[in-house]
């Protein structure tokens, strides 16, 4: 006999995961290697280690270890705050007279906000272990700078953030809540690093790009003894950190014997949407299911649904590694958007490669109705949605109202990575009447396209 | 055998009270009645209906019901965010070196940021089963209205919150929050009002104050067909809702054997502390447990640690019953603090008898001290405290290093009534080194109660 769902499906800290499960394993295609920009050639061990954590970058490399152990201190920092519940939004159910059901996983339970802790504490970790003294990386919208900063302040690890200028000043909370945390954060483009002050003479009045602190923390990395760089989103440990959301999901769902039928998540870098799938799809990968992936990217950056899957660099500075990955130019540059976290360029190369096999969809949905799905969510299930979930939110929605008119009793789960507080400016233009839509034009994004590097 | 003790007790929603328990019936000594400021005979209870929802007038004078019913569609909502974790504070214990326990009840992990969501969803039930139309209240830091639009929102209620000028212009985000969820929120001093234009006239630039505000609501709710006033503290109700905190706290306790030495909270109005304690000090007030009660104030608000156990006005504009109660004078402005939540001259009925009688102890700290404790807290278990639940944190901290030097291992719990992200303006004065302590000298309240009202 099934038993009666809560609202929220907690696990037990026993049942937290004891390992990741990293997805590319169980891909009979692999994503492709990073290459070296210079010689073209995949990116070595050695070339990576420094820039990167060691144990990092054998985690990055590794594409046939399906389940990697979680070491006993980042579990134990995962207790602090997970597992996160899995949330039947019964209220939303009966809101919309819909057949499906509806489940979220939130990962806004903890001061960073989103999921980017469960990747932040185990860069953390593995940089603690390696003995080095601090990390530097960039923020842009600040969920991940602020993650890295609780992170570091666990590990007694020193912290470099660099923030993207116009964030930094937009944004003078987000900047607060890092340095609370011990976090030294420093408004890119600056004056401490050679890139920093290249840039400041040839634009002196620039805002900053998320490009332009990647290249910053990359040069305050590499040129300070015991300092490696670390990164967010993008990059295959980063989805392997991020598979204890998917891990969780699988598990509160199978103790109430429910199964996935729709999984959806937003997807920018892809680090929630790669963590949330990862079980679902490695079960889908084995023949054992046909549920099927959504991934919701913003009409203004809509990387899958009208980039070109090819290499190409990761950063826009073309400093970077180059990735196989669905692009629309690392020259293309999103228009001012206020789901920040989801204005990337490209899309990891594990997503990439399962959506160009057709194992995963993929749709764009513009800010507006994002908003007006994002307020509806508010009122009715309470949780105030930060803007890049909420992309998630608009296309559940939409499934279940398709449900409501076929009468199909599907399972749908999606990702709720995080709350709105901090975006609080953005629902203020939206409750205006001052938000705007943009779509960018074929031509903008054939012009950007057609700089990709040439093999 | 005990089970081990995780990081975070979850009761299961099963476990969430079916009843609150209301302190006063407990009681030999029973808290004072509301006095007609006018008559200064009892409030009766059709004096009050014309202000309150009825139901809510009858869970106001009953002091003999000890448990009173929590209808099912407040425990519906409650199930949304609600049983609230108690965190054991394993890595602030570790850090600090002592063998005492240390537990925070944790009321953050919802929209309102605060435990204020209890009462805001109770009060609007009642509303709502009414046949309300709509409510009315005010704020000051936000939590409040927030709480109360959420709660309107669910039951489809209007919500028209009066919030102070000076917190509406330096916090548009709290606001934006409350219209997300479909409230209207007018700046006061305003000129929908006969008050608020006459307080315009006389003081064209005023910032508002809370009493403006709360004669504002009151004057819009009696105002208008089909709505009634609500408030978010002081009041016996309040606390009655509140209880679910302390409830939810000792089933967890009791569930691994555990027994609560020391309970501490902060105290502004009291609603937080008063719904912590419940059921803990009904114990006491049974002879059945030795438990000792701690009331952190600010030493800028000095209530129970150096105000009079007297009849006064609940509010500034003095239009509000008399109450008897511990009070600095309804004429005492607090110097700006950051934890606006604590800045009321008085203290609900219940609380200041239970002081007046020793069964409670009150302690006050000065906010640099309480910001200091609340980035330690933060940095060690994770959690962005507000303002005002660290003055609860820097009073558990104190007692167990009291606990180091004399090695007792007593079991301390306190109350994290809410999150602090909406505070980062004041982190930031903290951060820059530019807080100042104020302690009011007894010159200043001494002249503040000398305008007590006579008998």
């Amino acid at each position: 006999m099934k038993q009666e769902i809560p609202y929220k499906i907690y696990l037990s800290e026993n049942e937290l995961p004891k390992a990741w499960i990293n997805l590319r394993a169980f891909m009979k295609n692999k994503p492709a290697p990073l290459l070296n920009p210079e010689t073209k050639a995949p990116m070595t061990k050695d070339e990576l280690s420094q820039v990167f954590c060691e144990e990092l970058v054998k985690q990055e490399l590794d594409d046939t270890t399906e389940y990697i152990d979680i070491p006993t201190e980042i579990r134990d920092f995962y207790k602090m705050y997970r597992p996160a519940p899995l949330i039947r939004a019964y209220c939303l159910e009966k809101k919309l007279g819909t057949p499906a059901k509806i489940y979220y996983k939130f990962e806004g339970n903890n001061t960073s906000g989103s999921h980017k802790l469960n990747s932040a504490i185990a860069q953390a970790y593995y940089a603690k272990e390696q003995g080095l003294k601090g990390v530097t990386t960039e923020t842009g919208a600040g969920q991940w700078g602020t993650a890295l900063s609780m992170a570091c302040s666990y590990f007694g690890l020193d912290c470099k953030v660099y923030m993207v200028k116009c964030s930094y000043e937009q944004k003078p909370f987000r900047r607060e809540v890092m340095r609370t945390y011990g976090a030294s954060v420093t408004p890119s483009p600056s004056t401490t690093t050679a890139v920093g002050r290249k840039i400041l003479e040839e634009f002196p009045g620039t805002n900053g790009s998320l490009g332009c602190a990647i290249s910053e923390a990359v040069e305050a990395a590499t040129g300070l003894e015991g300092y490696r760089y670390v990164l967010g989103s993008v990059l295959n440990q980063v989805l392997l950190h991020q598979s204890v959301i998917g891990l969780e999901t699988k598990t509160a769902l199978d103790k109430y014997g429910e199964k996935a039928d729709i999984v959806i998540g937003c997807a920018g870098g892809g680090s929630n949407l790669g963590g949330l799938i990862a079980p679902f799809m490695a079960e889908k990968l084995q023949g054992k299911s046909d549920c099927k992936f959504i991934a919701v990217e913003p009409a203004s950056c809509p990387t899958l649904t009208r980039g070109k899957y090819a290499y190409d660099y990761c950063d826009t500075g073309m400093v970077c590694p180059l990735q196989k990955m669905y692009t629309l130019g690392s020259g293309f540059i999103p228009a001012a958007s206020h789901a920040g976290g989801l204005r990337y360029h490209g899309m990891t190369s594990t997503l990439s490669q399962l959506y160009d096999e057709g194992l995963m969809e993929a749709r764009s949905v513009t800010q507006t109705s994002v908003f007006e799905a994002a307020e509806y969510f508010a009122r009715i299930e309470g949780i105030l949605p930060a803007p890049e979930s909420s992309h998630a939110i608009k296309v559940a929605i939409d499934e279940a109202l398709k449900c409501k008119e076929t009468g199909e009793e599907k399972t749908i789960v999606f990702g709720l990575t995080g709350t709105g507080y901090f975006d609080m400016m953005s629902y203020e233009k939206f409750h205006d009447g001052k938000m705007t839509d943009y779509i960018p034009t074929d031509a903008e994004i054939e012009k950007a396209l057609a700089k990709l590097p040439k093999f």
